[in-house]
């Protein structure tokens, strides 16, 4: 039973023998990426900590806990994390986002194959470089440049949702009870949701604070909004 | 059983045939939350290893491991780590609680929906935040501020879990064989522990010692305690 | 349907209904150990790239990547953090094993109850400690205390893994094929084990060096010795 | 269906019933390693971030997210964080392939044994190691002797699958439908690949950006190619 080109999707009966082993591949895959998300989630706020361990607070002596000291010394630290918390949050709503757009598109499928598979490691990468591009804008949020790689990176992983759809529905990797219908909203709403992206980093040019708090209004829409369109959901 | 939700978007036969997506859906949901607090577990005590390394013994020559030395320099950097373990300690206790309250909700659940995932990634992001709140509390133990910040990530996480019983009882997100009876019971049980949490934040007036050592025995009952009214169980 | 005491392991007909949940649990319990062990094995290299990035080339011009130097630089780099790499070695072997005792167990288990979760939760707690042990034997390597800290950290675990066999034994969680005998092999082999621990805890009385090459051989043997006794086998 | 292992401990009955068992030891397995990748390939990124942040502008003051500065600074940081992306993206490919590598070798095995699992423990810890090699080589670009870790990591993690293959074929843990021609074709597979990185290593001889460059074009071919030989496919 020699496997043949990359796309011809196998005949039935072979599909039947091979289907625990691709629908363990899927399984490895969505295991992996919540494994990543978990991670990159979790390190954006390390580096929060990072933050305000070190920047913050150097010449204080660790070992005193009950130094005498005012309560404004707190408020310090909050108050100069406040930019940072701001991005983390984004970040959060980011990953949140995505996360559940791609565990509805790994939900649909039928099966990965060579390709699927690459397409989402590329996708976790963009995930995994999340919390430096937060860091980045943490570090510089009034800088353009900082903007723009924040929102290269969010281009990265809806490009490469909206490739993963359209490559999924080429080579008959999804299943049969998903219409043509749905997938092509799918793709419409990626699209929509990138316009507003990009149009939030182009604000930028009139202030990077502007064009945060688009992406923000975006996001919780995404996140909260009632009825308006969805990306993650049919 | 037609789902009352918001956007009504299935037929009735189209609904039995998703509910494998659905039961999917809450699986990978339960998998990023152990993954995230699996990574907040295990940075609380990177932290206290940063700390460890860092603050502690910075003029060491590293490359020297047969230096000759006292053995009270390695007392001395426990002695100083004290107040770290112990708010490491707690948090642990904290995350251990709020993961088995967290994990018997979902299992409770017959499926997931856009909101009630949503309500569980903010839990999760309160999750995420537990490690900076902790370091917070460690490096500034006396300080009725850090309690605060503390205390409120605790209101957030019971905060949560109480939203989402609630709104999985009324999206009829439950399953048929967890009663009412034991879902009020649930919703009780988080009341009273935040009440409790909230006294022992309130105690941080007189002293954060008296607060955290509070918050501590309230944790250790939950875990521990015989037959006492329990979070995370019915 | 009341639920009564603590270890009254219901009736057989609610026993059928609360099943599917109950190997749930044990999954999730799974899926959260498997999460802080990885997350752990690999903090333990992470401690290492600090060192190597941080404590050892701080002057070097990071962004002269072509930079004329010798490669004896590299050299030493690496020859001093050999010590940190042996105890990293050290560690990643323990935590292999353990990953190992622990899984063996949850595969015996029937289902969990909540002081069985505690039980594993306070040794995941063991787990999360051990890079901080690691960290500082590497730093401390000819300190006797910091020999003691880690193995009270290997005693944590092993003897969590003990109670936890008791306990499930008694309260009636392991599955039906898993003989009286083979449980009791599996507790022989834990006492056992730990006695070789605290005997090569005892030998840095003499030298450290002894003593952790001491506890290297009992662990490489317990992972690859083709048929002495073992902790993860029956 | 009697195992042939070093300890036959088992009857042909007891065998049947501890099959599930053994299954859900692959998937633990299965769930560890994906745990490792994925701490692994978003700690390269950590590395990162730690560069970008602690090296770069340790003296520009965090609190003032308003300061005025010119886009220049943030251009600045990122041309000298460039030799660390180019590694980090390496490092995150080189991952990639190995994670479908392994991932597809599981999907192959019947069951695992105490071997077998040792085999992908010592794996995983080439796993781990990842990140190490990887700021070694970012800060080392041009030393020969960091690409000779690179290297010898990358040696470590394709020989322990070559072992992998052979001993699961040996002790008969490989499922009946994967032929010994497909398992042949996939140690062949691993030879190829090692040879070609080793011929990669010794470019370096040459030139370091050479070696370099060899390795990613390898890697992406591995990767994108759409019919040359592959690692992770039959």
């Amino acid at each position: 039973m020699p496997r043949r080109g990359r796309t011809v999707p196998y005949g039935e009966a072979h599909a039947r023998q091979l289907s625990p082993n691709s629908g363990r591949q899927l399984e490895r895959l969505a295991a992996l990426s919540d494994g990543i998300f978990a991670v990159a989630m979790t390190l954006l706020v390390l580096g929060l900590s990072v933050r305000a361990s070190s920047a913050l607070h150097p010449p204080r002596p660790l070992w005193v806990p009950g130094a005498v000291g005012s309560e404004r010394a707190v408020w310090e630290v909050l108050r100069r994390l406040a930019p940072h918390l701001l991005t983390y949050l984004m970040s959060f709503l980011t990953l949140g986002i995505f996360w559940v757009g791609q565990q509805t598109q790994l939900s649909q499928f039928r099966r990965s194959d060579r390709d699927l598979t690459w397409i989402h490691l590329v996708f976790l990468l963009g995930v995994s470089l999340m919390p430096f591009s937060t860091m980045l804008l943490a570090d510089y949020l009034t800088y353009r440049l900082a903007i723009a790689v924040y929102w290269l990176n969010i281009v990265l992983l809806g490009g490469l949702l909206y490739v993963s759809v359209r490559y999924a529905r080429r080579a008959r990797l999804i299943k049969e009870d998903v219409t043509a219908e749905m997938t092509a909203a799918s793709e419409r709403r990626i699209i929509v949701y990138q316009a507003l992206y990009a149009f939030g980093g182009l604000l930028s040019v009139i202030s990077t604070y502007l064009s945060i708090g688009f992406i923000i209004v975006v996001q919780l829409n995404a996140a909260i909004a009632p009825r308006f369109w969805r990306l993650d959901r049919f």
